[in-house]
């Protein structure tokens, strides 16, 4: 299935989007604080919220810090989101690139040996960089535009005559967007910016982290990308929804946690 | 020891840095075609050049692309590298960086668990995805500045009225190195750009790719990095180095390959 078809789906069911950033030290205390205990963390995270989301996203930097367990931790999980509900969207949250045949090497890993649906990519090495990840259009990347960190100043917001450097980014992005299956990564922080970036970006659909945790506006958000004209973001919490409680109930708060956050967008597009 | 004193001293013994780009698909003859094979012609060509380099950079595409066992491979063989030669530099190429607590997960995994000196960094996502990399004076990062790709053009040299971004880049970049471990990856490829960057750069420190297999200019890099003013730079090659030879010689062929980039480096500096 082509990745165009497979988001608009995912979409179709729920614009959540659960980050798995699970940590070790954070585990709650039922569970053994080890790669073990957090393959079954994740187990446990994805059994309680997957009829309420439309995409996982695992981070790989939460894994790769496990050690020589890491990337076994990351295929078990994803392996066990394709068991239990193999209509997911699965972003690999890798934030790769590179030249083009080491892009090639990196699609290779995350699409056929982990088996995610899509990647976030940076796009600081330019085309060669970006385009092996979307040469195949059953999978998707989802490349950093305008991120919500406090470092999104230093490059991504650097002026030019022509706008922004992240306004080039999202230019490049349409260009580059032949088989349909190129997103953006939009910080949820600032409100202007994600504005102008919609103006920039047309219909092309949006990752939006920095909802929860990072205390991006999620009202914003959804009044600018769900206004009829504007249907493809996915909504990305991660914390508040894996760390909802530390007690043995995580599995229940974190369900609640995702209820909570489908009803509250429910809530807004009901006011656009 | 601190990074910049780690550098210092490899520099001494040879600015050559053998980049560990292997492919499963690329081995000799002699070699089995699967992981365990990979790591086996790993271990020859350490054995084959760790008195003539100064530094291994691995690159962590070629490993992830191996699937479950990739990231095994890639702790063999800097365990490897480690034993035989524990003076060498051991640079993880692995272009990341993500928002602050996010970047410190990849420090962990790459310095802490893997076991590098340093990582190559790709500064897009500015201030909170670098530091994190660099607070620990004894590990260093290598952030792109301007590759030598063919999309370097798409964002890295867009111009700005205070010069391209990949300008920006490096002002930034010397503006975070408090701890003199931060360097740059500057392409081999264009003669003028590297002149502009080593302008703007002052001292710092360059990581060299793009010599050999991706035609770079190695008499214009020397020229420019060796002259007696500037003397930080690891000179990087993969493909030539690894493979000289597809035959059972291929150690010996990459020993030859690696002396005589030595000697060719020598030549080209006995003639500033």
């Amino acid at each position: 299935m082509r990745f165009a078809e497979k988001l608009e789906m995912a979409l179709l069911r729920s614009c959540v989007c659960v980050g798995l950033d699970s940590v070790v030290e954070k585990l709650p205390s039922s569970i053994q604080k080890d790669p073990e205990g957090l393959l079954q963390f994740n187990k446990a995270i994805v059994d309680a919220t997957y009829d309420l989301i439309g995409a996982y996203k695992p981070n790989f930097a939460f894994y790769e810090a496990l050690g020589r367990e890491g990337w076994s931790v990351l295929f078990e999980t994803i392996g066990y989101i394709r068991k239990v509900s193999p209509q997911a969207l699965i972003i690999a949250d890798a934030k790769r690139g590179d030249i083009g045949n080491t892009s090639k090497m990196y699609a290779h890993s995350i699409f056929r040996e982990l088996g995610a649906d899509a990647v976030t990519i940076n796009p600081y090495m330019g085309r060669d960089s970006v385009l092996p990840f979307v040469e195949d259009p059953q999978f998707g990347a989802f490349v950093l535009g305008l991120t919500s960190n406090a470092g999104s100043v230093d490059i991504q917001q650097i002026s030019t005559d022509t706008g922004f450097v992240y306004e080039h980014v999202v230019r490049k992005a349409l260009e580059w967007n032949k088989h349909d299956n190129i997103g953006l990564v939009v910080g949820a922080t600032k409100d202007v910016d994600m504005r102008s970036i919609r103006m920039a970006a047309g219909k092309m659909p949006f990752l939006i982290p920095g909802i929860g945790a990072q205390g991006g506006n999620l009202e914003s958000a959804v009044m600018l990308n769900f206004n009829g004209q504007y249907v493809d973001a996915l909504i990305n919490s991660s914390r508040s929804i894996l760390y909802a409680s530390s007690g043995p109930d995580f599995a229940d708060a974190a369900k609640q946690a995702t209820l909570n956050l489908v009803r509250e967008i429910q809530e807004i597009k009901s006011r656009i």
